[in-house]
């Protein structure tokens, strides 16, 4: 890195330090300009457009959504610490988001960029699996979904790194390092509690209990996830359960929690909302609708952002 | 860098992308610890330990209390661009924070760590300045803010940088690193806010004479200031009061925003929030308390962090 000489007299925490953030400036030094800007963003033959847009905002609203649900976590958790941690995570979520947004743009040949997907759509068109809009609950909550959908997702990116669409292909192996930070942050908390006190423990259960009806809905596969899977850009999602369940349990078993039983179907699922499974097609629950008049609230108040 | 080899065969900008955060993992790999573990902590000789710890917190303070009120603003900004350079800016300022706190338990021999100074003190207790706490307005006050507050630190870290004491030297280099970025991003957008529309510019303006009353304060020593200046460990914060303007009337001139008027007395501060001035002695606003509120709310609740 070069600039962190002057730093590391000062011992090993320092240098972990110094670099910190050192190299994260695209946001400032790109000066609003596209976040795809020199990238080919041509459709792979065989593919059609729309589809490949259509699974870009799947995979881009369920990073965008969750990345707000945790900022509504940060200076509320226990220890400063986590306030850094999920702040950084729910940052590489956004940048996830961005980035699946603007190649969507490109893909269906609409020309929209990432604040038109992300501040102009109304909830129906949203394709976020129901897990990540769920309101926040207490911590416990906030780490089972965590490790649920951390878990779903790494698996997911690291099938789509060897995706035919390049752009994909990068944006996923970018993501698998972000986000096998985020499974074993989440995993080494729900240690923390589950092999905590009876209180501690009691939380984590009852999160993992919370989040659990929404899990199948992560595995159900979309035509557009199977004809995406087909011609080797996508990933068909039911081909991941089985790593999935194998390391949620590994995780569950050191907590010394018990694997939350399967919902039989959705009838199981709290009155309060709409049966998981349909997000993908843009059918959602009230909380999304509070989540989006929070995030395009600015944005469509000055629509050609001219101030 | 190494890891980002096959990522930039896609252009410069997954360079770049690639780049973002794999170097910032300290929250998670430094599990749970001491974030000046490894660090020599001994006071410089000459300097009272407990004017030491109360510097630590003022300057601590400052970017603990405005990080949390960036926070706010995280998924409420105009574009996607803006939330993540906001929170990048958030990020930066709580990992600030948290050294100074860190350090200040260190040098008042109390042996608080971080999280103590953060959660478990009173109001009466914190040592930042009015500026930092005042309620979230719209975005041309947050950019008004941003840009008085980190004119301001960069001086002072610029300064800090050459301290007898090494942790805070340290701490100074990282910041000045970090804070030259806030400056140059609150600076781009008063830019775009002050030559661009009318009511861009008429929020630019309201942003600027809302924080104008607050900038005195900035620049007022305390004693405990002045002793650690003598001691060459500190900063008298009126030495860079001319930079600190010159630095803003560049970025107003180039803005076509006019220089608010100094404050004649502290009685023109509102009423609704004390007079500027007192907040290194403790003395602060309501708007403090609703902040401690949210931060202090779960760790008090969970006083051992049991659960």
């Amino acid at each position: 890195m070069g600039h962190s000489d002057h730093l590391d007299e000062y011992g090993d925490a320092y240098g972990a330090i110094a670099e910190i953030n050192d190299e994260q400036r695209w946001a400032f030094g790109s000066s609003f300009e596209d976040p795809l800007a020199g990238v080919d963003v041509s459709v792979p033959s065989g593919v059609d457009g729309d589809d490949l847009a259509a699974y870009c905002l799947m995979l881009g609203d369920d990073a965008l959504i969750l990345s707000h649900r945790l900022q509504g976590w940060v200076s509320w958790a226990p220890e400063l610490e986590d306030d850094v941690a999920i702040a950084n995570i729910a940052l590489d979520l956004l940048g996830q988001a961005r980035l699946l947004l603007a190649r969507a743009g490109k893909a269906d040949g609409s020309g929209r960029d990432e604040d038109a997907y992300a501040y102009f759509r109304p909830a129906s068109e949203f394709r976020n699996v129901a897990l990540v809009e769920l309101e926040n609950g207490d911590f416990g909550h906030a780490l089972a979904r965590l490790l649920v959908f951390s878990t779903y997702r790494l698996g997911l990116l690291d099938q789509l790194r060897t995706s035919r669409d390049p752009v994909l292909a990068a944006i996923a192996a970018k993501g698998v390092k972000e986000v096998t930070y985020h499974r074993d942050y989440a995993a080494r908390w729900m240690l923390r509690l589950g092999d905590g006190t009876d209180e501690s423990h009691r939380r984590a259960a009852g999160g993992l209990a919370a989040v659990w009806p929404y899990v199948p809905e992560l595995f159900v596969p979309h035509p557009i996830e199977l004809r995406l899977a087909d011609a080797g850009v996508g990933v068909d999602p039911s081909t991941l359960r089985a790593e999935f369940d194998s390391v949620v349990e590994q995780v569950l078993s050191a907590a010394t929690l018990e694997f939350p039983p399967e919902p039989a179907t959705s009838a199981s699922t709290p009155d309060a909302v709409s049966a998981p499974g349909e997000g993908r097609d843009g059918r959602h629950t009230e909380s999304l609708t509070g989540i989006l008049d929070e995030l395009q609230g600015l944005a469509r108040a000055h629509r050609e952002a001219t101030w």
